[in-house]
């Protein structure tokens, strides 16, 4: 079943304690739908300028996804963000932040998008998740994704969003912030208090948790060696999710657990290169043959 | 089969941002044994000084645990630690430590215990340690805890150790510090490199990693609402993991990986109350119920 995104796409500038990169594809939409297509197919609604390259929409479609909700600004130019990472590829800081076309973001959806059954809002203002959540005609499932700046500066937008929500993602830190709450078990039951069905936190290299009425429970990181870039880690943890759920056409409670696997394989390959490098060296099989290894981990 | 552990007793104080206790039952030999004793008879060495009340060697002696190791001073005062938790509840800072009788610490193992099959070196100054294994008769298996004290300041004699010793337990900022190395995975690999044939990283609230040349796999926390005093969560998974291998009488990866998950298990009791509180409320019976709670929410 088809997937939609609504989110950032960005050229990211990211030094780590190893390796500094330049303007690379990146963006919240752009790593969630390429994530997401190795399940299913994704409509993209997002925003560039006129320093886009066409060549990056291509990408995009051979992959499976549709990109006539992307928007091309004449004149425009694409969000910029620049940032580093400490030490520990855990914590970074934001250098530069030039929203450019993204300042104006304010989609309209394709006809043909509005009855998408599977929607994910990548962090983004509420305002503005809210407004993409108007024009879906009974989706499904609608997920989003938050971030600390909406929790502190738009407040009531973000609670009126939770209370319409079947999911949120959201990072431990965001987590706590929301519920003002340090025990992050309890903060997930916070959380859900304010209205979605399901809450998954995301811990980084700690991995996952998952809350719903009816269970709650933890999955770790898929351990790496190899940390080049953890840029869109939690982009496309999320894509992973949403894909394999909407692969799967189901959101009962044994897929739901599955999903959350895969998105923590998927961002395990993420942050095995900068960028959407490592994703675009590997296939369904790799993640499958990591699936079983990640599974069998798990068993005792 | 027996398990040997040598180690601190103590009376912790201990301040959390939510409660205080003054002088309780403490000391990573006597968490430890406690837990291990679900699983199997335990000796235990370790010193004390007058002010030790008779009647918690009766209630250690009562759960099968071998007190004949166990040295009064006479005259001399018992090791005492004061902390306080930050509102994270995993991060503590020290305000008082008294060394004591445990200054003078320099133990001679009981004629009895010297061929026990199964050793825990609880965090203590390595040169200790050794002396301790220079004691033991050919142990099958023998495994440590140590600290960043000792990391920094008795390096050479910890890097000895470390040569003699069959599995390594640390916490992951001490893995980190001892290999000079920030990706957990890689400090795991490192420290596999200074001889252990294993070697266990806590991660707190985060769950353990395990390397060895075979395999290397991460467990999660099992993820608890009630998190009251993390006081001898280290040392309750040790001998949770110890106490189940001497159960077991096997250290194959797969006993092994069960074992990480009963230490798991007895740390995830351990803090939901001050000191041995919660160990001495519960029968094998929750642990094992809890074990397949944890069975059940790692598989997918």
């Amino acid at each position: 079943m088809p997937l939609l995104v609504v989110g950032s796409i960005a050229f990211d500038s990211v030094q780590t304690p190893f390796a500094v990169r330049e303007d690379v594809l990146g963006g919240a939409a752009v790593y969630f739908s390429y994530a997401a297509s190795f399940y299913t197919s994704v409509r993209l609604v997002g925003v560039v300028g006129e320093d886009w390259p066409e060549a990056y929409t291509d990408m995009l479609q051979r992959r499976g996804i549709d990109t006539s909700g992307l928007h091309v600004v004449p004149g425009g130019k694409t969000f910029r963000w620049r940032g580093k990472y400490l030490p520990n590829m855990n914590d970074r800081e934001t250098l530069e932040v030039h929203l450019n076309v993204f300042g104006e973001f304010s989609p309209t959806l394709p006809e043909s998008y509005r009855r998408c059954p599977y929607v994910f809002l990548a962090n983004g203002s509420p305002v503005l998740q809210l407004k993409v959540l108007d024009q879906m005609t009974d989706p499904q499932l609608a997920v989003a994704d938050t971030m600390d700046l909406w929790i502190r500066e738009e407040h009531d937008a973000l609670l009126e969003l939770l209370r319409r929500l079947d999911g949120l993602v959201l990072n431990d830190a965001e987590a706590k912030l929301l519920t003002n709450e340090e025990n992050l078990v309890e903060s997930g039951y916070k959380v859900l208090e304010l209205g979605p069905q399901f809450v998954v936190i995301k811990k980084g290299e700690h991995g996952a948790m998952f809350f719903s009425e009816e269970e709650t429970y933890v999955l770790p990181a898929f351990p790496t060696r190899r940390v080049v870039d953890p840029t869109g880690a939690g982009d496309t943890f999320a894509g992973g999710m949403m894909g394999a759920i909407a692969e799967e056409q189901a959101f009962d409670p044994a897929t739901l657990k599955r999903a959350l696997a895969h998105g923590i394989l998927m961002a395990s390959f993420t942050v095995e290169d900068f960028s959407l490098d490592r994703l675009r060296e590997i296939e369904r099989e790799q993640l499958d043959e990591r699936m079983q290894r990640f599974q069998k981990m798990l068993a005792f």
